[in-house]
């Protein structure tokens, strides 16, 4: 698992965010899917272009794009090229697929930092967002009314000498146990667009065993909260925000018995569902943008995606 | 572009490689298939072997799994979680998965030794390949006789302070100019696998437009290279061995105008054709066992991507 100690003096200089144009309601839950022509470009467009206004940046300052999303909008070329086209068309800005899955975002802050760190770039634009909405099986309620499409971006820079920001610890791990407790099998090499039929399309729709994926959360995830505070010297009441996955509603179940208590972590999930890989950029973005969430603030970015892939990370805003 | 001058000390400690088992011939050359039963999975995870075998190395030594490959198996999770499930299950390895298409195991090499440097990993599986198979078109000759299904896998760890061996230079770009040259346009957000019918079932083949790319990389890549050896300080006569991404019989074409004359570059396109992410790796570890590749040597990996992205990375090995 490495070294998730080591100290990156980078920071988040600009967010932004861009949620679908239609709206629609499930049980009092708002959500958010795509509108007639639109595409997620539109919405990490969006995103990416009020990150670099807040951080104060062009495009041209941008070292490296890097798509952290978790589906695919073309199955060739990556994502990260047809956001260069629409972003960055005419420039040399080198351009990346970081994935996994609905925690792409934290994996590729881990990941940047590090490039950052090592004096390979300086500044590097980060775009989360997924189009849940494709995939989804209608015949799934649990799963067809939890996600919205949006998306989310941060400007990852290095920080200044004087600045008191950067990633304090880093920590991911995978428990493929649960490889198959969320997936869509269809669509890539192992069973080809082109062997879809009648009998087997719901292979090709988004799949998720919500039950299977809270047991082996509850019994793993504890105890690996608990070795990343203890390796991190952290503790809980020093963290001034925790921003997890917005999985599911399942977070009010699962948060408390990780020791945060409601009220410490964010849970917009009645409001925008879950947004897969734009989740955890988005509800950070939010949140720095009513306040909750301040320069100097100790956070807790955190989640399971599919793969179960799992990742911790402190940053200091 | 960032700074691509930055040292680092690691080493491909070990190398494997796996050829998919159906064998077939155009025009007196070979390519190869899978075979009924076969994926891409079998061939990741013989590759991998081979390379942790080379390495002296278990699996539990290792702190991170990387896929490097082109394109997904499955539209979730991430492909390095299935790979995970095959040969690390009920270990916390954390998996990703880093895409820039037929050049990803040079950007992974990049990104990972970065990593490494940073402190954050000692020793990192990369593992490439693509099922080019699954998505060939019968009606555009050029690439349906092209790509062979293959795979290959390296293991990077820090190295020893005594050891002549790490990454002296590494450069990517994107032109975007060229992000629909080569492409599969469906199967992804934009274009879902449900969108697919009669009338667009081109557009979720693999598309590529043979010509273009030809005009955009004779007219950008000699001025690439040119920059990349000037930056990285080494003339052409130092390099013992370069690896081309196998793209086409246009590489002898290409590499002359680069100042590669025939025999200084690596070129088994009629051998095995086009093997997408897998090309680079395969030709890499097949010239280590040939002894063509010794320690110590300094080694050029290069390539074009699908985006259009390039990639030239100088390797002491």
């Amino acid at each position: 698992m490495g070294n998730g100690q080591i100290y990156r003096h980078v920071k988040l200089a600009g967010m932004g965010r861009a949620l679908a144009g239609g709206e629609m309601v499930f049980g009092g839950e708002t959500r958010y899917r795509l509108k007639d022509g639109e595409t997620l470009l539109d919405l990490a467009e969006d995103a990416a272009g009020k990150a670099l206004e807040e951080a104060g940046m062009s495009m041209a300052e941008v070292d490296c794009i890097v798509c952290a999303m978790a589906t695919p909008l073309q199955a060739i070329p990556c994502n990260a090229a047809l956001i260069h086209e629409r972003m960055a068309k005419g420039m040399d800005i080198p351009a990346m697929d970081i994935n996994t899955t609905c925690t792409s975002f934290i994996s590729a802050l881990d990941v940047m930092s590090c490039m950052i760190e090592a004096g390979r770039y300086r500044a590097v634009l980060i775009l989360s967002g997924d189009t849940a909405s494709a995939a989804l099986n209608p015949g799934q309620k649990e799963s067809c009314e939890l996600f919205s499409d949006g998306a989310a971006a941060g400007v990852l820079v290095k920080a200044e000498p004087e600045e008191n920001c950067g990633i304090l610890y880093a920590r991911q791990c995978t428990w493929s146990e649960g490889a198959h407790d969320t997936e869509i099998r269809g669509g890539g090499g192992l069973l080809p667009v082109f062997s879809m039929t009648e009998r087997n399309r719901e292979d090709y729709y988004f799949d998720m065993k919500g039950i299977r994926i809270l047991r082996l959360c509850a019994g793993k995830l504890p105890g690996f909260v608990e070795t990343c505070l203890r390796e991190a010297g952290i503790a809980r009441e020093e963290i001034q925000a925790v921003i997890p996955h917005q999985a599911s509603k399942a977070l009010d179940i699962i948060m408390p018995r990780l020791g945060f208590r409601e009220g410490a972590y964010i849970n917009r999930v009645s409001a925008y569902g879950n947004m897969v890989s734009a989740s955890v950029p988005f509800a950070l973005c939010e949140a720095v943008g009513e306040g909750r969430v301040r320069r100097g603030d100790l956070v807790l970015l955190m989640g399971t995606a599919a793969g179960l892939t799992v990742n911790f990370m402190l940053l200091r805003y």
